[in-house]
């Protein structure tokens, strides 16, 4: 029983054994409501969660908070892999757009190919209309490249204007340590500079 | 809804809010069956856990494994902070006698006192007669000596051997590393060598 708790834990993503049998103790010693709670958390969690009908991150109601809200730019649309990547860009607060959640990226390898992704729905709400810009914010990998390229292809004669995200030097990296693509690139596509970043 | 399961998790020590997160996201792309046996793991435990009535071991049945072997020692004692301490030393294959598990030691910053912990049970087990050694196997800490020095004031005039783990150079350390009382100490109980290990 209690190496089946440990072995459930275990199975995240990140968590050895070692650390399985750390936190399941630890649950043990907390008193039955607050394990309950723990437990059932998840469980309501994934029977009850819903998906923004427009872009496919996770909301509470049928659109979410972000596509509802007429205050940002409902023309531009951030293409994104996952909900966390929706938040990372959020905690920005430099985008005002909104955002299209693809469910991952185009992996032969892991077996996940454009159609297991949320590519289709993306083409249908540019052919939708009132979209100017799609801006490409997949991770700089080559599964991330692939999909880009996908992507491209399937929009390419919509007219509408693609961008990608700015890849080049991280802040607070050190020049000599950076990889060449990336110093290469931060060249090539360098910026107009006035005085201040 | 997201929010409640990851703050469920962020209570989890050594789990930040990044991290709970990541497992709470994790867990939303399993079905709904393991998402079940996942939530449903830790309160099945949690309800239906017991404690061997011996020696306060976490247990399936009424004694614990261990208690109930009869090929092992039960004159010997090995009084433990918690489960994971059995666990550890099991692991070391050096142990054959039983254990006892004190749930804590004694910590008046913590608000532990000795009736928090399976002191009584254990002195009550001494006077139960069949026992000629009790090992301490605390942590050597100033909380876990506190504990070791109080059951030592309740057992003394039982007439059992009391011993307490070696305290040393851990294996691989190196020696000029080694804080000065550990080093110390490890000169003071010098063992006699035979010309191995």
């Amino acid at each position: 029983m209690l190496e089946k708790a440990v072995n459930e834990f275990a199975k995240l993503p990140g968590i050895g054994s070692k650390t399985a049998m750390r936190l399941v103790l630890h649950l043990l010693r907390q008193d039955m409501p607050a394990v309950e709670a723990f437990g059932q958390s998840v469980i309501t969690l994934k029977r009850e969660v819903k998906y923004c009908s427009v872009c496919h991150n996770i909301s509470d109601t049928e659109t979410c908070g972000i596509c509802a809200d007429m205050r940002r730019d409902h023309s531009t649309v951030c293409v994104v892999e996952n909900i966390q990547d929706v938040m990372a860009i959020e905690n920005t607060q430099q985008y005002k757009g909104v955002y299209h959640v693809l469910g991952g990226v185009i992996s032969p390898m892991d077996g996940v190919g454009p159609s297991d992704l949320q590519i289709q729905s993306l083409v249908g709400r540019v052919a939708g209309g009132g979209i100017k810009e799609v801006i490409l914010a997949l991770s700089p990998t080559m599964e991330g490249d692939t999909t880009n390229f996908y992507i491209y292809r399937k929009l390419e004669d919509s007219g509408v204007r693609m961008t990608v995200i700015a890849r080049g030097v991280a802040q607070n990296d050190e020049l000599q340590y950076t990889d060449e693509v990336t110093l290469g690139r931060s060249i090539v596509n360098r910026v107009a500079f006035n005085g201040q970043i």
